[in-house]
């Protein structure tokens, strides 16, 4: 029996007596958890010692800064463990009530998913962070880490375990695939009957590899190929300020902006005031032709440019000839993450709301606020860009599904 | 360019504006769909019989029957279109409001899935069925029927696309594949970008093929396994009219009874009353040993009797010492579909409905119950067995999304 095997099958046994707790004892494990992390800061350290040492020279300074601890940074996973704590528990809600004629009284109530798997890369702090939400959310976890951050997250796994150990509760809970042969990520993509859903969180690679070869559903995450849309009744001070924050804000997040659409009639204000700005931010401009009449310091952007999510500090940038070929363009290109309007014409924010099909749509704001914290969720596990299930940030009550308890006296069809 | 890339992307481009008619709009079209198909009644009829007269002596008369229209069965799908004319639009729908204090104001707005696709089986009716709960929903969709009920899906489709002209709508919304290739299932199952959810009916042969091969977001339906389990404080007549019911109603479906447990306290009674019953219904009954030794005659069950969905007149009826091994059987071998206790304890029914993972859990009535029409929702695209997205019956809600709508006034962060 493979790893994967054999952990999918503990995950789903112990899954059924987790998903009973009541929100007292899952935050009392929470609670727990938060305590031993604090506790065990030093063993973590030292083991992610371990990881950073095998990489230096093979990962680049981002991606080892990423791999890093610290002290400060386990206190973060803490205070985020107790903010989960303070979170409503969305199991156990009444969610509908249908009274039938034949006597049929019909709950709908929302229960766990069950067992949920996560395949993540480098980030350590994520074994944490999804192993809280889907605790809180009464499921049981199988993680698969990269085998980047491997000693830290088997160190972070004890914790866990641990922390079960200590209220008195099934360790087997939570799983973590260590055995970094790619055929058990596959193997855990298709363990139908075991896991309930699969969310990737990570690169685009990673997630295209999870859509292409797994046969469990699947919650798809996290591309943004984000447009600002700068209509020509525009306040240009504020549509400033929002391409400013949506693209340089944090650039390497995927609710960032990669895109900005101006009209053709205030194209020559806008760009002459905002492109020094964003220069100065140390953004690379990509337009089309019209954007280097204005520029020609502009690099031309070619059809590639139109399609990618850079990640980084680049802009695209495309004159249109008004509403239409905005919507057009954002309709071809976008990857229905979050799109933003800045207009002051109150009916093509309308049409705007209603056409460009996105998980978010804004008017006259930054797409950086989709976003499970700011959008009040008090959390987030991804932003899924898919439609099935959940769309946009997922907190909780994304990590759950709901059953109907038929209340009978009889009946029969 | 494959009949499926072209057939995908119509449907992608008309699904933008079908998915912004109004519920009025939407109504009328359904109307003119519901009397165009009586009107074309003799071309689909005769489209029909060119099926019927190619399939003789290759099906059997069960398929063939299933195949065969006739002018009831049409007058039949007409009144099934009526109905759903009278179902609530669930589009526009505001689920929930958030006001953040930054002065985002959020707006979760139920939306279309936007292109549906449906592959399914012999059953000509599901051409118009399942269109036209698409349809109401807002969504375009892409059917891929069996291809013994060719002739007839493309009389019924044209039906459908006139309905479209008559209106002044774009009948791109609705796209039929033809070519019985399996290549092209096969396309239609991995047209991410295009098709945002994907519904198998039929077989659940047809529906593994499905999970195998589809990169496409899925809606798994269908396969019940389901258990009805005698707890010794039962009610013994009800106990008899709900297994007969659940067992032989109509047999074939997906929420007929397949296994029968009893608590060995009661097993001799119960057993001795509802075997003779069964048997004057034509039910072939199997059992385990100690089923043997009430009435040596029963057929001994084996692991695969377990684990199958008979969807026919056989039953598989075991014996357990009590609630905890009938629960333990029943996480082994349910398909999570529906399952139902019969008793008078109400601490074993709470335990059930709790501790029994399944779209439906029952305590005292048929499993026959779950169906979209019976739970109340007036129509049904299929149950769904899977968790994420939808679970049990599925109605119009079911094929909807939603969307954030978020109105600043300027907000950056």
């Amino acid at each position: 029996m493979s790893e994967v095997t054999e952990k999918v099958r503990f995950a789903k046994a112990a899954s059924r007596a987790f998903g009973l707790l009541d929100s007292t004892q899952k935050n009392r494990l929470l609670s727990v958890l938060a305590d031993t992390l604090i506790e065990d800061t030093q063993v973590i350290l030292d083991a992610n010692q371990i990881d950073l040492n095998a990489m230096v020279g093979l990962l680049s300074d981002a991606l080892l800064d990423r791999l890093r601890l610290n002290e400060k940074r386990i206190q973060d996973m803490a205070i985020g463990v107790r903010q989960i704590i303070e979170l409503p528990d969305p199991v156990g809600e009444i969610l509908e009530r249908i009274d039938r004629p034949n006597g049929l009284e019909i709950l709908k109530k929302r229960v766990p998913l069950g067992v949920l798997a996560i395949i993540y890369e480098s980030r350590p702090n994520v074994t944490i962070d999804a192993a809280a939400l889907c605790l809180k959310s009464g499921n049981a976890v199988v993680l698969r880490g990269g085998k980047e951050a491997l000693h830290t997250n088997l160190a972070l796994i004890k914790t866990i375990h641990d922390s079960f150990r200590k209220c008195g509760l099934d360790p087997d809970t939570v799983q973590f695939i260590q055995d970094p042969d790619r055929g058990l990520a596959r193997e855990l993509m298709r363990s139908n009957g075991y896991v309930d859903a699969l969310i990737p969180r990570g690169s685009a690679r990673l997630i295209q590899s999870v859509i292409e070869n797994a046969t469990l559903p699947v919650i798809e995450t996290g591309t943004g190929n984000c447009h600002i849309y700068v209509e020509k009744s525009a306040d240009l001070n504020m549509a400033e300020a929002i391409l400013l924050n949506a693209k340089t804000s944090r650039p390497g997040v995927c609710n960032a902006a990669e895109k900005c659409l101006v009209d053709a009639s205030i194209a020559h204000e806008f760009l002459l005031q905002v492109m020094p700005k964003l220069r100065a931010k140390n953004v690379e401009l990509r337009g089309d032709e019209a954007v280097r009449t204005i520029d020609p310091s502009v690099i031309l952007a070619n059809e590639i440019d139109w399609q990618t999510e850079y990640l980084d500090l680049i802009l695209g940038i495309k004159i249109v000839s008004g509403f239409d070929e905005a919507l057009k363009h954002i309709q071809t290109y976008s990857t229905q993450h979050s799109e933003a309007i800045v207009t002051s014409d109150t009916a093509l924010a309308d049409r705007f709301m209603n056409e460009v099909d996105a998980a978010a749509v804004y008017v006259n704001a930054s797409t950086r606020f989709t976003d499970g914290f700011e959008f009040g969720f008090g959390a987030e596990i991804g932003i899924s860009t898919q439609k099935l299930h959940a769309r946009g940030p997922m907190g909780l009550k994304e990590l759950t599904t709901y059953k109907y308890l038929v209340y009978g006296n009889g009946q029969i069809r």
